[in-house]
């Protein structure tokens, strides 16, 4: 017989022991919303400590538990002080967004809910579903659109180059064939971000399919050389299927002629993917409407809430505009899957027909708890403030004589160099690399590097709600100290 | 000029307003403390209403934002009672975790702190590290092992297909070339996940690609045959690169013959991968050490956290024997991502070089969370214990003169069908599948339904660290007296 007494067969605290839980509970609640508030107060980045980095890797697997106050002291320690930074108004490194307290409460409700949205019949599907509805309507899209929640842009990207080979002239067979003795084709400006080329290589077309389209002087795609080599590659017996264009490329922030992409694409037949990850929610500002125009004649996009949008990570959005060939590339019949009429197995289509993943977290429910408490008015005006800071961060480079701007400033991202007649291009790369590192280390603030026209520069992608001004200025001034320090040291 | 004194252009509570967001996060704090502790109080499952359904169909995008604790409202009204019941010890459907309150805290600091682990130099990508190495040594996989988190199982599975492809003999020549030209296959057993085909649908190698392994008497792969068709594979030219083994088949619960599988990759110079989604954690009972026997040798191992492990969703971990392998299958070398000897961008390699992904939750915080608060130990007396429930449940089936066991059971999943000599086939499986349904929307429990031999059955996985003896006995009752009445009926 089973021997069901003792009370440690559940993982649940027993009788007094959930007070003791609940109380650890609040008190790491109040941790987070102290540390929150304090931000500002802190290093934006500092270096984990030697010992206990060596910790970390030397810790051995915990055989017998220790209460939860404890674990929750061990984060407040080696944890907490030591992460990206990336909430902290000084972070302008990479494109992270910085989270909300209204995030963290909606991931608490989520994971205290545990719902597994792959599918079946309930609530927090129905929650996916509308807040994928109002992703797409507010990207331009029909309401009828399909989409779902992944992990990033990367994965959305790839969602894409696999709905888009499998919607291309017999692209279903490809599903059981392979893509073998096929020869499709892709195309992307060469702007466009790596994880689109890694799409093709996971799809096993090669990253070689994904052919790079020159950019013209404005970092956009060239779209005379698109046409040109579309042709080119028909010419010789390749398959175009996709074109991708970019909302927001992720070196400047550029947005490429998505109409005249879209215009071609119709013409020749392709499909037309929008990678949007940060610059999409450039679509909350009536701003950028003009530049964006052709975006909500894409047939799929990709775009992230855990950037621009500021839901804690991760939040990725795949849209495809034809949900009859979104669900023709994932959808799958399992005997022990089963869609039913009534009862728990009901409401196909399941989210597992429309993506990789079959068990999936409800990522929505901190999506939907973002637009519903901050609203889109406000979450556009936070967009259009960004990118005012990353204008008043370029007019900042241009009144500086020993700095210079290496791109048009678009949406939010500036990138600019110290620049010294006396120093030679290689030495100029060392410098602005050096003093990038100073000033991470320096804890004042976080900008990071990239390289164009095979110059490095300092970039600064604004993309956390916290930034104001008076923070870039500040990055500005530790890079000119670090600088003048560098020089006369 | 920018303006930066309009106090809402950061998303964070201004003054006061941090006091009543914290307030507010308590309350749903306790309100999340309240509903877990009394789970057993609640129907497993309910439908949702049709008009909080029609709500979030008709639902427009919220232009204005409402107070947080509205938001916490409408979670409490229209999404808490509706979710798909998995927290409840009555439900048994499909292999669902249960998830702890200690995991939902960790989610919430997770959440607090907005860590992207995709790389750079920072605490949370230790934990991470850490973790994985902790996974791999309980696996017995060599401490050396390179790994990481990802949503689930059926993404570790094709990370493992992609990374066994690109391990082949000129297999890294396929991310540039893609995999047309060659003629990769790979095999599994019948009783395999359907991820797997999909994994191999995805890679651009077609379902096809992948030969399903007949099974022997007790479910397991049949090596013999394994054999045989390796070798007609090889016979017509095709490569073999993989053979995947299954550790807790999805329908039934078996382990195939690992040991012998290792022997016959090794032979044959193939990628051994083990899908052990949720069946790899019985390696934290001594009692599954022989069934397991083999696992240890694998190049690489797909499982979850989120399944018997009870980590709230998402959790599903890879993990790949030799690092170098599993690096050059997914580095990318972007000049964004420039990796660093100091400063924020130090630390490679970073987790975006193993993996699909580029920004990237952190997932790790839980999963250490877990291990740290309750212990190996304790877990691996909770998996032996939810096995015992399982033998428990298939003694009561065999007492039962209306009820027949289907399949053996290995680990935590019955298998069982009403009878009835009097009946058709076809009769049968209307009968038992209805009765699913009556059982399901009656809120006592959730078992589901799967096809064994083409038969119709009921399955009952016992995956929930609350689920005990009673509550299996309860869903057997349920399933007697619903298929006595509509006998009756
Ligand atoms: C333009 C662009 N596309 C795709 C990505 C990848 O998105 P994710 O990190 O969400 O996978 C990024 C990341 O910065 C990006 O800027
Ligand atoms: C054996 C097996 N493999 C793979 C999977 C897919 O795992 P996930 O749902 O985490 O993607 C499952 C899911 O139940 C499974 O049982």
């Amino acid at each position: 017989m089973v021997d069901d007494t003792d009370p440690f067969l559940s993982l649940d605290p027993q009788g007094a022991d959930w007070d003791r839980l609940r109380v650890t509970g609040h008190h790491m609640l109040d941790m987070m919303f102290d540390n929150l508030r304090d931000i500002r107060e802190h290093p934006v980045w500092q270096p984990l400590p030697d010992d206990m980095r060596s910790g970390f890797r030397h810790a051995s697997v915990p055989e017998h538990g220790v209460d939860a106050a404890t674990f929750g002291e061990a984060f407040r320690e080696t944890v907490l002080p030591y992460s990206v930074g990336n909430r902290h108004p000084g972070f302008m490194g990479w494109v992270h967004g910085g989270g909300t307290p209204v995030g963290m409460l909606a991931e608490m409700l989520a994971a205290g809910l545990n719902a597994n949205l792959g599918g079946r019949d309930h609530a927090p599907v129905e929650v996916e579903r509308m807040v994928v509805r109002w992703a797409a309507t507010l990207m331009g899209f029909p309401e009828t659109a399909s989409g779902l929640f992944v992990t990033g842009s990367s994965m959305a990207n790839f969602i894409a180059v696999i709905v888009a080979s499998r919607a291309a002239k017999d692209g279903l067979s490809l599903r059981k064939n392979g893509v073998g003795g096929r020869s499709l084709v892709g195309y992307a400006a060469r702007s466009a971000h790596g994880c689109v080329s890694r799409a093709f290589d996971l799809a096993g077309l090669g990253s070689d399919a994904l052919r790079l389209v020159p950019l013209d002087k404005t970092f956009r795609m060239d779209t005379a050389a698109l046409k040109a080599m579309i042709a080119a590659d028909r010419e010789s017996g390749l398959e175009p299927f996709l074109v991708v264009g970019t909302a927001g490329t992720v070196d400047v922030g550029a947005i490429d002629p998505l109409d005249t992409i879209a215009g071609i694409a119709a013409e020749e037949g392709v499909w037309f993917h929008v990678d949007g990850a940060f610059g999409a929610m450039a679509a909350l500002s009536p701003r950028f409407k003009e530049a964006l125009s052709g975006l909500e004649k894409a047939d799929s996009l990709a775009f992230d809430f855990h950037k621009w949008a500021q839901v804690p990570y991760d939040a990725g959005c795949a849209i495809v505009r034809d949900p009859a060939k979104h669900a023709a590339a994932f959808a799958q019949t399992l005997s022990y899957l089963s869609r039913e009429d009534r009862g728990l197995a009901a409401g196909a289509p399941w989210f597992c027909d429309l993506g990789p993943d079959l068990s999936r977290g409800f990522r929505a429910l901190k999506v939907w708890a973002t637009l519903s408490v901050y609203g889109t008015h406000r979450l556009g005006k936070m967009v259009d403030h960004c990118c005012a800071v990353a204008r008043h961060l370029a007019e900042r480079v241009a009144s500086e004589p020993t700095l210079e701007l290496m791109a048009p400033v678009t949406l939010d991202i500036v990138c600019f160099r110290l620049r010294d007649p006396a120093l030679t291009e290689e030495q100029l790369d060392h410098l602005n690399g050096e003093v990038v590192k100073d000033v991470q280390e320096s804890g004042l603030a976080a900008p990071s590097t990239t390289r164009i026209d095979g110059h490095l520069v300092i970039r600064a992608a604004i993309v956390n709600h916290r930034t104001m001004a008076a923070d870039v200025d500040r990055m500005v001034d530790a890079v000119l100290s670090f600088a003048a320090k560098r020089r006369s040291g």
